[in-house]
């Protein structure tokens, strides 16, 4: 199995006032590809570090992959670090000259002289093109080691590993892999989901299975190595179903699939709406809906009510009851719930009001109050949670928002008839 | 300045499967006591590799800290790694072993017999006591470096590094510090921030000045060094004072501030309230603005109007405007503004149309095309925005919701007499 170094460039990450998240996702990227990942380096914006360590990475691996330093400004250091160590010159790259002008004039703007340095690139390197913003990256043999730079940005880099990096090394490959699942649960806690696994979290078993915690969403990891990706996937298939029938329903989703895309999914094609009624959590329901793409095929809008004279005006909440129980109640959940579906037109409809702190809590309604109204034909439910009053103010909102989804997602898979009706429990770590 | 390696152990954190942020918190906490982090290692758990980085580090600073690789079980190798860098055996260490066995006998359990080897250290190390869990941490000199070497679950590390590690570095440091500060713009790109900041930014200044761009947000990194904290403070304060003034109101905030709590801030104690009208950001901006604890101050709320039905139902959004010029058009976001505005009694709006994208472009109206709608007392403008078809979904939705923001700000700058009234163009790296 061939070997890589991850290199991660800049400052900021060295005096640990970033976290470097793009080296864990490319070592991830590279396992399924069949390279093992032996060591991530982050290294200051500084030109004789980042020879040093380019040099000891070609004298120790197969493969490395830098990101980073590719930028317009003086602290872009990696095409010099690359030339140097090459022990070429840097020519300009005409092609990637156009591409920047291009780049700049789509967006009705006229190119700062300063970013044909993106241009330079050291003699002999191959171009790797940036579909999505202005650095090229840059294929580069250093000694026995391919080496690939690609942009420190994380969506540019992750478009352009995808298009030139992983074609490149998975022709190379030779089939032995390492495999990754991830399988999504909400509804139980960390210590519960382990305890039904625990026979299969055991060391030294292929595959692997793992657990984290993540806002009442709990995942668990399944890791499988291989002679080649049928073998892996197989492997995977029989873990995974095990795994399905110990846990049930509180499974809601695999690899990046949310909450929200799981709801999505229930929803689509069945002709059911969805409206949504905010208070405290401001927008982050609508959000989450609308990140998933196609979302509008079912989700039509909603309030965010966060103002009590809101919630008259938009979702028609009576100020009685509003005087009667408090905008954090029960009844003004349910209020909500039926406000947006009625005004919306749309056969379901969740309502969140609460207290996300820190402060606006009392003893009788502290912070980390929430609740939650749901509506579907013929039928509003209300629920409370109490999510924890020393939690901070976005961990209290996620919370919240995640819970709306999960109750929706439960009432619409009850009604489709896969579920038995059950209220799930909060969870907690 | 004393300089430092991070070194963090784990077969997990080099295939990719978690993220390292422990090697970002020591790189922090070692900045303020005055020790200059230049590289982080993260390294498989392997002994000849963690070896070959040890000896590395130890020729290349005066600090070494590990994170790490202290367990009971077999793949937990530092202290062997240390004891063979040191060349020295491992020896049983008494009063450890008392520590691990009453751990244990407190929690009702008996020490399994695998766990000795945690009292096991190389001999001539100091022990670092582990107030928190099982495993010692260990503090070894090897070649002209200190080493230490501590636990990888992230609250018994940070409990152990500041009971051991901190005070001992901050007697050695003499009142010597790194410090940072942030300034956040937005309104323009990487590189024509850099162009105005190009002499500042040369290598080897003190500070250090440096930026990042992350969904239009670019920041500008200062980094201090100097005898002592007030020192540093003043050197900070003087290059600000310099970039402010070349910068000007491109500069929203400092540290952790947000483009949402810039504007909160200039809301706050005027009288003037905001509410939202929101399509193809779903509720984003009104998550951001209340992401900012107090913001019920001046953020009433407002429509998630995802559907064309909830423009006109929530915000009385003409059909005819609709039909004639499309939701995705200026003459709809100023009149989601204005419906804003008047339905729920704001002095401002802000409201936002557009094709966020993968699918629904054309030609004419192609993915990233958003049109903004600002109201404020008096005065609807629209305002056209393209941030590139070629940019993934959530990559335009936090683009157009931070412009959103940016020219709500922009405003209530200039109606408060601080700023010209001048467009600012859209930011790109």
């Amino acid at each position: 199995m061939r070997r890589a170094w991850v290199l991660a460039t800049g400052t900021e990450l060295a005096l640990g006032q970033s976290v470097d998240t793009n080296s864990p996702w490319l070592a991830a990227r590279l396992a399924a590809l069949g390279v093992r990942t032996e060591r991530h380096v982050v290294v200051a914006d500084d030109l004789a570090a980042l020879r040093d360590v380019l040099r000891e990475a070609t004298r120790g691996c197969d493969i490395v992959v830098l990101t980073g330093g590719l930028g317009p400004t003086e602290d872009d250091l990696t095409r010099q670090a690359l030339a140097d160590v090459a022990e070429v010159p840097l020519e300009l790259h005409p092609p990637s000259l156009e591409h920047l002008r291009a780049f700049f004039a789509a967006r009705g703007r006229r190119m700062p002289e300063r970013n044909v340095v993106q241009a330079m690139v050291p003699r002999g390197a191959q171009v790797l093109p940036n579909t999505c913003g202005t650095a090229p990256g840059l294929r580069v043999r250093l000694g026995r080691a391919d080496c690939f730079a690609l942009p420190g940005v994380p969506f540019e880099m992750y478009a352009m590993f995808e298009r030139e990096v992983a074609p490149a090394l998975r022709s190379a490959a030779g089939g032995a892999v390492l495999l990754f699942r991830r399988l999504h649960t909400y509804g139980l806690g960390e210590s519960d989901v382990g305890q039904r696994l625990v026979d299969l979290m055991q060391p030294g078993r292929n595959p692997t299975v793992g657990t984290t915690a993540q806002h009442g969403v709990i995942v668990v990891r399944l890791y499988a190595s291989a002679g080649s990706e049928s073998e892996a996937q197989q492997l995977l298939d029989e873990t995974e179903a095990e795994i399905r029938q110990r846990l049930g329903t509180i499974i809601f989703g695999t690899e990046d699939e949310t909450l929200a895309a799981a709801v999505g999914k229930l929803l689509l094609g069945t002709g059911a709406t969805l409206s949504t009624a905010e208070s405290c959590t401001g927008g982050l329901i609508g959000k989450l809906l609308t990140d998933v793409p196609g979302s509008s095929a079912y989700y039509v809008g909603g309030a965010v009510s966060y103002a009590n004279e809101v919630k008259t005006a938009l979702l028609g909440v009576p100020n009685e009851l509003l005087e009667r129980y408090g905008a954090v109640s029960e009844p003004v959940a349910r209020a909500m719930a039926e406000g947006a579906a009625a005004r919306l037109g749309t056969s379901h409809a969740v309502a969140v009001t609460g207290i996300a702190g820190p402060t606006g809590g009392t003893p009788q309604k502290p912070v980390g109050l929430v609740y939650i109204g749901l509506h579907s034909p013929g039928r509003t439910e209300g629920y409370e949670y109490r999510f924890g009053s020393d939690y901070p103010r976005d961990v209290i909102r996620l919370r919240a928002a995640h819970t709306a989804l999960n109750l929706l997602r439960l009432k619409l898979l009850e009604t489709q008839g896969s579920a038995p009706a059950r209220r799930m429990p909060d969870t907690c770590r």
